[in-house]
């Protein structure tokens, strides 16, 4: 099957949104086995958009759109739809009394002009949305598919996976696809990909990969009559990528590198502290992102400086003897984080990864000590990158991946 | 000038990028006078991308291409202009120079594929490629222009910026556009709409509004033969900006709203101490994102609950009477941070506003204070938003705005 993407919207075409629904869509069709060979977008104008199917109708077997169904004059997405089929829009009685019914629980009179987000076409049906007002449409004629779904990223997304997505993979003759992504730290993606190359040639379950900001992400997919036999026959394929890859693997889907730090910290009873210096402040701030965190982090010192760092009761004689930057301070940091703060566990985090201007051939210095009830590990790292923003990033991903693999073995 | 933005590479297609320079693009042709009608992502593929181009010829005047000129196989970009304008690719003398002193200053011989890198046509004349090997083409046929540069993005701004932009600005009998952004901060997009009503009408200089992460950008742009004369245009349309949005602009350009808090603290000679509850260590994160900081920040304390705000020196009989959150207790962690740090200026943060689910009826609170040497500001706010991230870079946001106007008044 071949797919493309058209997102609908001005605000695109000037630049004031940069378009992450179609790179989304197109990691969801991946998987399915879709090709998609082009992605478009256009303004909000009826003849451009009719001009753009036209061509995409010519090519495609899949036509996923996206924004451009809302309730004003400029949304022109069901109109050329239905210029394009040849077919006259008309209000369908119950999307209208739904439509009724979400305004008359608002209290509000319905803008008249809305009742065209309750018009159909013959070859369309409904696509509920439960978190909007626009719902969009799923249009099937002469063998090809358009769908059309809204512009606002969650209410796409939700439409997408609950009712578009099932509907396709329906058309395409498997009954569920099912998908793990594995995330992967302190190996590259070249390396990962050689490393699992006995995986990623297969076709059901595939495997692939993916650079991201936190690691590298194996996704894992299968196609099969339910959830469960698609789980099977992941089964073996996970089980290899775990034999292979061990403890590089530090989470899987939604779950995040804090998500997993906080699980560890609760399971084992312990309480973290942070002392950093080079991260100035962003591990602590990540692990805030977090939530029910009250129970596992006590909180964190950002000292600037050695005087700082001593006056918070970092080891005097070492910050003298080794300077702020250096392993021995950074062991001295972890030990005071959980001395001066009553934590069970120190994280102490120094280095020159906060400095601008560091190459592949001259990485900033990264030292990482973690004290777990007096118990104290430590690791030497580089990092390199363009921006201290982009250095201090690199810096508290692996510094809190360095937490994890300690928390795992304590 | 009628314009289409096409951007090259598989990696699009699979959704493994986000196509973050087709909006940059569009960023840069508005102000030019130049409309966008189309925008396209096409896979590394020389058939598509012909299809495309030809399209593309037929109804626009400028064709900028990002990405495929590199020197893989892949790589199709000049293949695809030249097979559309049917001119034949020839190695052009000097650039073969260039490229081959590019490889010999890196010790290395260079692969023979990449003698592509160095082809010409004779409707095309160089982009050059500080920032990399791959030059761009400037196509000139037939009334058109075809751009295409590297999809690297920093290659590729700085491309346009320095090559790409000057010539079709003389192409379109401009000397040159000169544009100024003023960041905005306090107001909504709509209320600062509403209230530069009366510039935003002009057509040179143009003025327009953009909701970004920071705040609201004003942008204002002006077509004149000389920078000189640009900014002679625009002069009295950013006096008239200055005095209805006065305090409320905190920046022009590339200033944040840390960079201007630093500069205002080394011109008072004033160091500063960060207290921060709410936003977990975000502020002090922030601010050591900067470069040149060391003399103006002493650091920042995290405390995450009454308890640690206690241990380090914000007023217990303030904490255990009003809370950890609460407006007195921001204004004792000020002055805590002042104290304890040794700083001449302390910021304290408190509030929910690190909480999930608030909502636009019930917006998390946020306390904020700001002690410079020992005369005590504070201000009372509400964030709201939809995850955690979120609320604090919101809270942090208005900490950091907060601080710049004590700054400004002390």
């Amino acid at each position: 099957m071949k797919a493309e993407i058209i997102s609908c919207g001005t605000e695109l075409l000037l630049g004031h949104i940069v378009d992450t629904n179609a790179a989304w869509l197109a990691q969801q069709l991946a998987p399915l086995g879709i090709d998609v060979y082009y992605v478009s977008q256009v303004g909000d104008n009826q003849s451009r958009v009719v001009g753009l199917l036209k061509t995409a109708w010519s090519r495609s077997d899949l036509i996923i759109m996206t924004g451009g169904i809302g309730p004003t004059e400029d949304d022109a997405t069901r109109e050329s739809i239905s210029e394009l089929v040849g077919e006259t829009m008309s209000v369908d009685p119950q999307l209208e009394v739904e439509l009724r019914g979400f305004w008359t629980r608002r209290g509000r009179p319905m803008p008249e002009r809305n009742i065209k987000q309750a018009t159909l076409i013959p070859s369309a049906s409904t696509l509920p949305n439960p978190h909007g007002t626009a719902p969009g449409w799923f249009v099937e004629k002469d063998g090809r598919i358009i769908v059309a779904m809204p512009g606002v990223p969650h209410e796409m997304y939700r439409m997408w996976k609950d009712q578009a997505e099932p509907k396709i993979v329906r058309r395409l003759g498997a009954g569920v696809i099912h998908t793990r992504i594995h995330k992967v730290l302190g190996l590259g993606e070249s390396q990962v990909e050689e490393m699992i190359d006995e995986l990623i040639h297969g076709t059901n379950p595939t495997a692939a990969t993916y650079a991201k900001s936190d690691g590298i992400y194996v996704r894992v997919s299968a196609k099969a009559a339910s959830i469960e036999a698609a789980d099977g026959l992941m089964a073996p394929v996970e089980a290899r990528l775990n034999e292979i890859l061990g403890e590089h693997i530090y989470a899987l889907d939604d779950d995040t590198l804090v998500t997993v730090c906080t699980r560890l910290l609760k399971e084992r009873g312990h309480r973290l502290a942070v002392f950093e210096f080079n991260t100035g402040g962003l591990v602590a701030s990540q692990i805030t992102d977090a939530s029910g965190i009250a129970d596992v982090f006590i909180g964190g010192i950002v000292p600037f400086s050695a005087a700082m760092m001593k006056q918070f009761g970092v080891d005097a004689t070492t910050v003298d003897a080794h300077g702020p930057v250096s392993m021995k301070t950074a062991r001295a940091m972890a030990t005071a984080a959980r001395h001066v703060l009553g934590a069970d566990v120190g994280l102490g985090i120094s280095g020159t990864t906060g400095a601008e201007g560091t190459t592949r051939q001259n990485p900033g210095s990264l030292y990482l000590a973690v004290d777990i009830s007096g118990n104290v590990r430590s690791e030497e790292g580089g990092i390199f990158g363009t921006t201290a923003a982009q250095l201090k990033a690199r810096a508290a991903l692996a510094a809190l991946d360095f937490l994890r693999k300690q928390l795992l073995h304590s």
